[in-house]
């Protein structure tokens, strides 16, 4: 099939590109700012908020469907009222944006488990059925361009839960734990500052995340939303000691309530039964995900 | 004309519809829970998130026009973890809700001078051509609902500044300062609490506004957004003097930090000339909205 990918430089992005082309799909996708070239892939720069750059992106590629992931994603970033804007445009605007520019095609676009909010760990893993109840600006966002998604009849609706791997870029927790094992590998302070630890969460390898995206693109139901979950919760905690095992460095670490947000979550885990129904199953697991991300720093 | 009022009990609603009735339209509209007979008026029992208990209103009442008007409206709330997903569901999937059961007919929208966000004080008196810039929670939902209601076809948004006068609820500025000087009228403890004095508002008269929203039914243009605004901002601190003026009760005044907003906007001033150029004009002054209010208190 022919994909359009937004975002196809983004952590997510640049995998599901790989998936695809792998797979013998034929692959485009739009970015800002500066790429560099995809073997196999037509790159189209285009904004989210310009239009008329998508609808030339879209002309240009002539997908069968458009795997929408470009977004702003750091939920803690979205609480600060001079960020919030810049979070309305781009996740609902620009949502609304690529539904307009795909004309009728099919659109799987990225949700977050952030939309469910706050549910009963007795409740968990988390059933799409459930209805929603976000608790975060960023959780708003994406709620709000799920609406839209399912008011324009031709859109899949994916709750990603926490994707991990090589690639993802500074401000999510794991590259910032990875950055600062680094660090203190290199020189004397063996010290990690440190969030919430006690919040489980659900980490999807992006590989497998990548794989779920394909398949949405080419069996999701319209109008249907798919949480992208492995149904298993882990501590940050129980996360920052496996991957200090797997470096091989030890730190002291201190908790620092700088780093805790407004409203944290206790735990999401997700229940990926639509997904599996289509014949989705992870296929790697957590440690690999954090030895890929490990062995993808920059050497010392 | 036939109007439908969303929320005809609430504080804009119940003056609108008086309005309306005395003007010679057919009035109906929408309550939850409870509601005293309103002569003249058909009442239609129906929650936002009740599409089929919309649906009968509709069917039932037969508008030309739907004034929706019921939602969630405290700033400070939505920004709460426990009730940001109130706001979600009624602000935004609840004009969803109201979009779908128009099934066509024109819909005039509230929407809220909170969705333009921090705007230079040199750049105001605001022009609803300025792009729109939420900063809350509660702007994030009404920013949303803009765009559904723009994507609808057949919807006017009006952005209301403060509306002020009789009938509004506790938990709003001014009905709070009205309540606490009535105590300080009754018994010893002359002290006021407040929250950020030196904010400044454009505060327009509640039945200008109702005037505002009935020139809209009938005469604004689907796809436009329109300012109700006097274009003139007062201070929360002049508005307090004038207050305590008009009740002849004086009070020493304690600021709470505990009343601040976590982002509260300094100035909100609106450019209104959309709405002039259809023929309206406030013929309500400040003062008599606030001795309106004053005097709507129950005695003691």
């Amino acid at each position: 099939m022919r994909v359009l990918i937004t975002g196809i430089g983004g952590f997510v992005g640049s995998r599901l590109a790989r998936h695809l082309l792998d797979g013998g799909d034929q692959v485009s996708g739009t970015y800002i700012n500066s790429l560099a070239a995809i073997d196999g892939a037509d790159l189209h720069e285009a904004d989210l908020l310009d239009r008329a750059a998508l609808e030339g992106a879209v002309e240009a590629a002539n997908p069968d469907v458009i795997v929408h992931l470009a977004g702003l994603a750091q939920i803690g970033e979205a609480w600060k009222g001079d960020r919030m804007p810049d979070y309305f445009w781009v996740n609902v605007v620009g949502t609304e944006n690529i539904l307009a520019a795909a004309a009728g095609r099919k659109v799987v676009i990225a949700s977050s488990a952030d939309v469910y909010g706050l549910v009963p760990e007795a409740e968990q893993p988390i059933p799409e059925s459930r209805p929603i109840s976000p608790r975060s600006p960023y959780g708003l966002t994406k709620a709000a361009a799920e609406r839209l998604a399912f008011a324009h009849g031709n859109a899949v609706v994916a709750r990603s839960f926490n994707m991990i791997g090589p690639g993802q870029s500074s401000g999510f927790v794991l590259p910032d734990f990875a950055k600062q094992l680094a660090g203190i590998a290199r020189d004397a302070d063996p010290v990690m500052r440190v969030g919430n630890l006690s919040a489980r969460r659900d980490f999807v390898h992006v590989d497998d995340g990548a794989a779920a995206y394909r398949l949405l693109a080419a069996k999701g139901e319209p109008g249907t939303a798919y949480n992208i979950a492995s149904g298993r919760a882990f501590s940050i905690d129980e996360i920052l000691r496996r991957l200090m095992d797997i470096a091989g460095v030890s730190a002291r670490v201190e908790v620092d309530p700088e780093k805790f947000r407004a409203v944290d979550l206790s735990l999401l885990q997700g229940d990926a039964g639509r997904l599996r129904a289509l014949g989705w199953q992870p296929l790697r697991s957590l440690d690999d995900a954090l030895s890929e991300l490990w062995r993808s720093l920059p050497e010392p």
